[in-house]
């Protein structure tokens, strides 16, 4: 791991993650990461879901400034649908630019594509249009490769779950991945001026997703920072990132992400269309709001979050709130509403928004503006009226072939997940459900990334196919670095304990490694195969730095004393010295006759055996 | 807040909490926290349960080398059921020390009691007993003031909450206390030789508590830490604490640890007495357990866990497990058996340690010794087999009015939780349930009070009574105390998340009141109504340190641009100035005709309303 400063000022974090080994899988070169384990094991490497991109590869050239390689653009062009054509002119505005600059700037990314493509007229280049006409895109085959893993090593799908009515195969073929993309059930956010992404699928079927935040304010932050939020984040696991930023240098600051960015992107473009009208909400209009869809439509991003479902008679709904309108898009379009007494125009222009998501396979994430922002707030009448809006919305999305998934809340105490998770999935039709969170209490500032990890795995389980991560900051501040760290690995653990819990297939093979290693003292595989390698072993160090305490068969927990993992080792090698099946050795009924000689046998072999100390817990 | 050392060289966090306010209640002077609002909320104090004890009160005078005031020590004479006698005499091997002290030793707690309490022959001390034959305790009533806390507050008992037929009061009342003592529902650990403690209840009708360990172990800790991570663990709100303490000095310390702790104390009696036959447990014999429980029970240890269930013919059961048996004291007792080859003298003895634990009101907590330390390992036979074995030796216990809980797993995929803890509730009479964690999945060592807190929460919701911390360090190494501290605040969290999902009547309170300040951009209510006041300004202050940001009405995050919360305040002024009831000012049927007209009021009334940002959320 090394940080590498570019000449563009933007270091970023590369190499290998501890441990880990880069591999590529099939004739798409599917990116995974390969774990090897200690010989003594006689246990394959373990491989597991890559959202790192080239970064973590070793063979890979890094230049920030030339951007990463455009796998996908092949795949696009020869579907002979899409056409270049001359951008949209950059103006100032559009980095915030309205009165004289005194932000320093930022520099342009150095090799901005000046002929974006776009669909050719009358043709509707999103993948669930591929998907509805039977053909299976190379983005499909990709992302069956990447799901797969690790299923291909089961000997028997012996499924262990509650899956709340989730359909997930044990094996995911191409032609599965086509059907839950035609049905709406699943989208790949792939705009085709992003041809650098690793296609990966969002759905209640596949693995849990989550998202990371980044973006800068107005107050603080700047280029190099996000770009290294991107890099750092993915790297821990992110499979999609939103660029939130607002304020100056906004365009310039998209392009430098999307052109480094091996995961989908997404956008709340109603914040760049505020800053463009001096940050007055009212002064918003249709023109300047589709404007710059098609600007950022031709920078690349991949998913657009748009409010439409927050509509004018659902703002009075949101008055006897503790805390109203939590959502800055929410709150900008019921500004609007208000002050014109006007049904919302992305409401009414809905159709034409879906014109332009079609042309570049831009998904929509359809924003829960009016989600509750306290305990207090959940499941209310206004945050449902929005959703079925949504739902609504879902299906005249559908109705052009756009990819569609739908933003959730939130706060919500933990007895309110499931109804929430139920009515979005009446509602919207099984269209992939993105929540925040949701924090099930309000009371813990500097720990929401752990009581939204609470709600988030919940929600998880119950089917929610992306978790929107929150950070310790939440509420406080903005994240740094370390904070972006924690909420990634947070909710990777959360989306992980879901998918346990819907029983996914493979799944448990990580559990399973993890606690073999435990058992036979392999410290090195333990913290290897864990979701933050670097983490673990700095935690042991602290108590017991020393090399030769990476193999000692105690830990620093109980000391040399105090085992409880070789028992289990001894009870078996007795079992063996028997002859006899493990279950039956000793019987309930055993005569106390029989009892003085089993003793001796267990003092000859077993009773010398070193014990040490692994995995204990307190008891 | 200051560190304050002490002649004995142990210093510990004394002063206030951040924000808050030490009263007392009643004729038992129950202690409490008030936090004081902003005068502009026009908001009562709140106030919250506290755990913290003197140490937080500035009148109180604290000296470790003294031991806190005994403030139980008069209600329990007044009984006229106890005696004192001559102590047990210390021995050398009491501290661990078999051969020459080579640790330096510990100086011993300089106001010993050389004449403890124990019951008068044929009496029976304990709380349950007191409450079977109708009477209500000081302890009782004691219990019933500090559960109530905010309840007293409420208009109206709505009760939105899911509670799995739990039997949550709209009141507590002191018979509410003894009945459910009565019924083995709830207890009030209290050895009558630790008069220092303030009641309280562990019960699945009461507040949802937590346990902190602490404990030095052969290979790192001392005493001064440890009395410092026991100040500090209440400090943020530890119920109990459990001493886990092995090794040498483990008399030495427990005795500074009780003699200064306002909480109840738990121990694992095993431990000690394992230390006595120098770590070989094929050694011990019941004369060196009884001897060990009289020993600490003359100190004042108010529950023992114990380890009865793990029987000779369950021990089998854990041979096929991924990782077998690891509870400490669990795997002592299967090694017993199996070297034996005989039945758990913890099993066979049990009547005579209720005995024991009758005549100083010793809570047992049954230990859960073959709690699975793995997914793979959930809910497995040998897990249930003990169980099914504490719920026999629960109503031998009640036979003699003896206190019972019972422990519970460790790690537990989210769909299996629920099933743990209704086989408990059906095993064990409604024995309160006292869970580690559990953990719902094993791959992220490092971040485990993040995997068990999620599982913490949803068990607590189901009817778990008490929830024993994990701290980031689980698997890795010991806590240090800034581990201790993050441990108790998720566990927190998580307990104040079940609550709240059970619908207690007043858990809402500090939500909202959260929530409302948030709302109303007071900083400094936010910070001080949560439970961790300090991290919260400390992490608002990263990103806007300037002491005029704390009543900014706007915030980091989104910049003085982009505000959320106005808007509701807006829309609220806008429907008082129409005179019409909220709900109905804007209906979907508005005529065109109307909206021009309503559109001009509010560019009079709201539109100038400076837009700040509070709790936005990302979109």
């Amino acid at each position: 791991m090394a940080d590498i400063p570019s000449k563009f000022d933007i270091g970023v974090t590369t190499g290998p993650i501890r441990g880990s080994r880069k591999i590529h899988v099939g004739e798409h070169r599917v990116a995974m990461r390969a774990i090897d384990l200690d010989p003594s094991s006689g246990e394959q490497p373990l491989n597991v879901y890559d959202t790192s991109g080239p970064y973590t590869d070793p063979d890979a050239r890094i230049d920030i400034g030339a951007g990463l390689p455009q796998r996908r653009r092949e795949w696009i062009v020869a579907r002979g649908d899409v056409e270049s054509y001359d951008a949209r002119a950059l103006r100032p505005e559009d980095n915030g630019q309205l009165g004289p600059d005194r932000s320093g700037g930022v520099q342009p990314f150095p090799n901005v594509v000046r002929r974006p493509l776009r669909a050719k007229a009358g043709a509707n280049v999103s993948q669930m249009h591929y998907a509805r006409r039977g053909i299976i895109t190379p983005e499909m085959e990709y992302v069956a490769v990447r799901e797969n893993i690790g299923r291909d090593a089961l000997v028997a799908h012996i499924r262990d779950g509650q899956d709340f009515g989730a359909s997930i195969p044990d094996h995911v073929t191409p032609e599965f991945v086509r059907d839950e993309v035609a049905r709406g059930r699943a989208i790949i956010p792939n705009n085709i001026n992003h041809p650098e992404t690793e296609p990966m699928a969002i759905g209640r079927n596949f693995l849990v997703k989550i998202n990371a935040n980044i973006g800068n304010s107005a107050v603080a932050s700047n280029v190099a920072a996000e770009v290294d939020k991107l890099v750092w984040s993915i790297r821990w696991g992110a499979d999609t990132v939103m660029d939130l930023s607002t304020g100056r240098n906004i365009h310039d600051t998209r392009e430098w992400i999307i052109r480094n960015s091996p995961v989908p992107i997404g956008t709340v473009p109603i914040y760049q269309a505020l800053e463009k009208v001096g940050g007055i909400a009212e002064e918003l209009t249709w023109e300047i709001f589709r404007d710059t869809l098609i600007e950022q439509a031709e920078q690349g991003v991949d998913y657009f979050t748009i409010h439409a479902g927050v509509r004018l008679p659902y703002v009075p709904l949101t008055a006897k709130r503790v805390t109203g309108i939590v959502s800055r898009g929410g709150s900008i379009m019921a500004k609007w509403c208000l002050s014109h007494h006007k049904e919302s125009f992305l409401y009414e222009r809905f159709d034409e928004i879906t014109e332009i998501m079609k042309a570049y396979d831009i998904a929509y994430s359809l924003g829960d503006g009016l989600r509750p922002g306290s305990i207090a707030d959940a499941n209310d009448e206004a945050q449902f009226a929005e959703l079925y809006t949504l739902g609504e919305l879902t299906k005249r999305a559908w109705a052009q072939d756009v990819q569609v998934m739908i933003e959730g809340p939130g706060h919500v105490p933990m007895h309110k997940i499931k109804e929430t998770m139920d009515k979005q999935l009446a509602a919207c039709g099984e269209a992939p459900f993105y929540t925040l969170g949701p924090l099930t209490t309000d009371i813990a500032p500097g720990y929401d990334h752990i009581t939204s990890g609470i709600g988030a795995a919940m929600i998880g389980w119950y089917g929610t196919a992306m978790l929107c991560y929150v950070t310790p900051k939440e509420h406080l501040g903005l994240p740094d670095r370390d904070d972006v760290k924690v909420g990634v690995v947070t909710y990777k653990l959360a989306a992980h304990a879901a998918d346990l819990a819907k029983g996914h297939p493979a799944a448990k093979l990580r559990d399973d490694a993890v606690s073999r290693a435990r058992f036979d003292f392999r410290w090195r595989d333990q913290f290897n195969l864990s979701l933050d390698p670097d983490t673990a072993e700095n935690y042991h160090d602290q108590t017991l730095p020393a090399e030769g305490a990476k193999t000692a068969h105690f830990c620093s927990m109980c000391g040399p004393k105090f085992c409880s993992m070789k028992i289990t080792q001894e009870v078996r090698d007795f079992a063996a010295k028997q002859n006899a099946p493990v279950e039956t050795f000793v019987a309930v009924e055993d005569a106390e006759a029989g009892m003085a000689g089993m003793s001796k046998l267990y003092n000859e072999t077993g009773r010398e055996l070193y014990m040490g100390a692994a995995a204990r817990e307190h008891d």
